[in-house]
């Protein structure tokens, strides 16, 4: 039976790597580059994923993205830089910044720690946040992990190092996250009432 | 207010111009690239993406597919040379040939004609078309634009310039409910031209 010419098999392949993308949608998506992309669409498509794995890497302080050493965050002097907020991900990062009013450092575990996936303590930035808190000045922690299982183990976790340092205020942000609730799926409201409601953890 | 590096941001653009993709969509699509593609994983996609605009070509007779100058049909010398299947897109192709039940060739229009898009007939096929009555032996014809006022018109139009042709048997695919249909659910339009389209049932 005809197939499709090969290169365009493996285009379809590869798009049906990304989430959520099935044979057919990958093959609307094939068909659309072949028949709607112009050579310059193509070209800057593929600069564009070039970039992406060449230029972006994560902050050394706090895991952020950065194209430099340092993320925009850590750069910027204007930040108040004796609070450190915690969150799973990149993305969480920017749900906190579009809601405008936290003005503090962030701070990015790139996970969160999992026993059913084999996720352990180790293999997040929590050493990379320890670290922080002997070279700056940290007066407040305020723990944003997800209102999941993994988020609340991780934020514990975190929780229980930070009573080596008394004078370090550690909060959580509030259950104004639906429980069960991803941080990036949040609206900017619910994101607002949490951080303002945020409580001292103990 | 912080936004993604502009090296994320460019790539969700590209996502962005997928059809049905939205910037949500696209993001996600992004950082998938970004946290769980490896290196040669983007080489490959890239390579992929590259490929198929520099490969994939139409097939000199009937505009289908193809690698070579001619697609996988015309040059398989098993098929009926006496039979063209006139389609309006190269997807169709795959579709009539996924009921394994069709052996003649294919005529592949690129489009379909459309007073509201501006089409006319002079942007479609239909020219390699005829060049073929003149120079195959061609014995029928079967329309099967879809069953749009677009793939009628030109089904239509098609048929009108074929009464040149008196030897040539034309047809057309039948319209009717869909297998498997109810007909509660059919359009009027659907159930009307099944009606009008019923056969004797012996």
């Amino acid at each position: 039976m005809l197939k499709y010419p090969q290169s365009i098999l493996n285009l379809i392949d590869s798009f049906a790597e990304l989430p959520g993308v099935g044979r057919k949608t990958a093959e609307r998506y094939a068909f659309y580059v072949l028949d709607n992309m112009n050579q310059v669409d193509v070209e800057e498509f593929i600069n564009n994923l070039e970039q992406v794995k060449n230029k972006v890497k994560h902050c050394k302080i706090c895991g952020n993205l950065a194209e430099d050493e340092l993320c925009p965050i850590c750069q910027d002097i204007t930040r108040d830089e004796s609070t450190i907020l915690v969150v799973e991900n990149v993305r969480d990062v920017l749900s906190i910044e579009k809601i405008d009013s936290y003005n503090g450092l962030y701070h990015v575990l790139g996970g969160s720690i999992s026993f059913s996936k084999g996720i352990s303590a180790k293999d997040i930035f929590i050493d990379g946040l320890l670290e922080r808190l002997k070279n700056e000045n940290i007066k407040e922690i305020i723990l944003a992990t997800n209102a999941t299982l993994e988020g609340e183990t991780t934020a514990r976790y975190i929780k229980e190092l930070l009573n080596e340092y008394p004078n370090i205020k550690v909060s959580r942000i509030a259950y104004g996250l639906p429980v069960g609730g991803d941080l990036l799926y949040a609206d900017q409201m619910t994101l607002l009432k949490a951080l303002e409601g945020r409580i001292d953890y103990k």
